[in-house]
């Protein structure tokens, strides 16, 4: 998927919400561990009800891998599933990964080649070991590269704060250095919610550029802040709530609530969409 | 394993040999791809004929991912296959994880959980999301967080010589404000052979601790280097090489020339630790 098809698919739903697939066996509606694979089940049933809403789904390796392989499969599952819904929606590895040049290539066929068990839209990666970490997972054409800038974690205080000698933070020279290496065709930013009132001073770096947001809802992000300094003229916004949608009800219902959730949300994103695209 | 059993087993050694496993599946011996399992029988006859050489095997995780549910498999054959030695090595899983604090527990289950598929003894982490992201690891006894503080590549200059106001190298902050949060017995660092020179100031900060050191051979650092800037009374050195060992030959001799290079390692490194420990 490309900036333009993003969004005219943003255009269309009127909604620029990721469902984050946080599926955590542990907080799984109890009705769904009896059948074989139950965080599939529990996956697709959450992307039939919410399709209608989101843009976007972001599966957190995390929470398959420590399922080990068993884990991995109902990821394969849950990504041979969302082809059935190609051009509705961007698939997002949520990976964190980086390393050296030969390593990264790895990972990159890992979870964007198309051959491979896990063919993703995009993926995120950690900036740390810089441009030879990074550059690998661009080589897939119309497949994105999600850096991380700013984090939405209390940790993203120890590092991503960090002044250089130019008065500049951290999070800032991520932004501005991948720009030598990437354009707003294949790389979009984490920016946390959490820090929404950064969103200005981010905006002035990367004004066209997508940015994926995580940290509203269970976090503490709020949508309307980070909408108000963060929004551009082709919206520029991937929102992500996880817990929020897929955990709000743990009984039989829990696909009804999630949808519910996920409507809501997309209603208040219409209305900071109407007078932009 | 810990600090003590790792300082034992490098005396009895006599080596600070890591082999990493980059177990790269278009770069194996031929006549191994008939086996039903290429990258583990290839594995499996490193680890034997290498075992007496080295003290710590490193499988690099995306070799193993980017070869699907299948390759996965692969690594928990692996690491199935090196509990047979027990105490005669340390396991690392170079995975460069970290992100917010509940997806790191998960990542921590996936890869130091005994009960899981792959039960390494230590990881390596990432650390641009800050002190939440890490300590999830650090919650298993006996297990190690091994944190990037300086890597091998072209790209670390990108970010982690970034200088702050204080005059201080990112790199640097990364190992002062870890200690914070963690102790030479449970927290090592990466830092590349290509820096030896820098790993002077890097022991003004980390004197103990170990360091685990990538970049010796296919990348160009240099052994004598690290050893003369990096020892300590400890040795507090691990030295990975891989495809110097690993793919030292292609042939069916593959496992022997792969011992022998380990061998001629081993006995460079007996020579530095000699006056030592």
């Amino acid at each position: 998927m490309n900036y333009h098809q993003l969004v005219e698919l943003i255009k269309k739903k009127q909604s620029f919400l990721c469902v984050g697939l946080d599926s955590d066996i542990e907080k799984l509606p109890k009705h769904l561990l009896k059948e074989e694979d139950p965080i599939f089940e529990f996956n697709k049933q959450i992307i039939d009800s919410t399709i209608e809403y989101a843009i976007a789904y972001k599966p957190n390796v995390a929470f398959y891998e420590s399922q080990g392989i068993k884990g991995m499969l109902s990821l394969k599952k849950t990504m041979q599933y969302l082809e059935n819904f190609k051009g509705q929606c961007l698939s997002i590895a949520d990976a964190k990964r980086g390393d050296i040049g030969n390593t990264s290539q790895q990972y990159a066929k890992a979870f964007l080649d198309e051959k491979g068990d896990f063919n993703f839209d995009s993926i995120t990666i950690a900036p740390y070991m810089g441009e030879d970490s990074v550059k690998p997972f661009m080589t897939y054409p119309n497949k994105w590269v999600i850096l991380l800038a700013l984090t939405s974690n209390k940790g993203a205080e120890d590092f991503q704060f960090i002044k250089d000698e130019e008065g500049e933070f951290l999070f800032e020279r991520v932004l501005k250095r991948s720009q030598r290496w990437a354009t707003k065709e294949n790389i979009m930013y984490v920016c946390g919610a959490t820090n929404a009132k950064m969103f200005s001073q981010i905006r002035n770096i990367v004004p066209d550029h997508f940015l994926l947001v995580p940290g509203v809802g269970a976090q503490g992000g709020s949508l309307e802040e980070v909408c108000k300094y963060g929004l551009n003229s082709n919206c520029g916004l991937i929102v992500n709530s996880s817990r929020g949608i897929i955990f709000a009800d743990s009984s039989e219902n829990f696909a009804l609530k999630a949808r519910e959730e996920a409507k809501k949300l997309q209603q208040e994103m219409k209305q900071y969409l109407e007078n932009l695209i």
